[in-house]
């Protein structure tokens, strides 16, 4: 897994502006520190368990997360 | 490490409402699934390599959400 080393960023480039919110499985958020003096954007996809660096700088990853943090759990009904 | 077993959320109840921002290695946030119904949120923190479900519905969480993703890096000025 992608995972920081010693004053080393994770993602070479900017990173993609867009993925498929549908396949994604999860998006890790990494604050700037010590070891990278930049916000850094993970998302592992589903099907392939693919991670995938996205550019906290571009309009369209940032909606993709607010979005994901709207969609609260519906009133739960029990099943 | 915490992750989706099938059909069943990682976290047990809603999360807490706050971590402390420097203690943040890094979020994770989790989109609603067929494994669970709502939005999940784990931080790593740093000095134990801990994870802690964080609740997605708290204002705290959110904001630390969007100020760790304001912090870009300063323009950058070659080492």
């Amino acid at each position: 897994a992608l995972t920081h080393r010693r004053g080393r960023c994770i993602c070479p480039g900017q990173g993609s502006d867009f993925v498929q919110p549908q396949s994604l499985e999860k998006m890790e958020v990494f604050p700037k520190s010590s070891s990278c003096d930049r916000v850094e954007i993970i998302a592992t996809l589903k099907s392939t368990g693919e991670q995938r660096c996205l550019n906290p700088n571009s309009p369209r990853v940032k909606k993709m997360l607010t979005r994901i943090m709207k969609k609260r759990s519906a009133k739960s009904t029990s099943k």
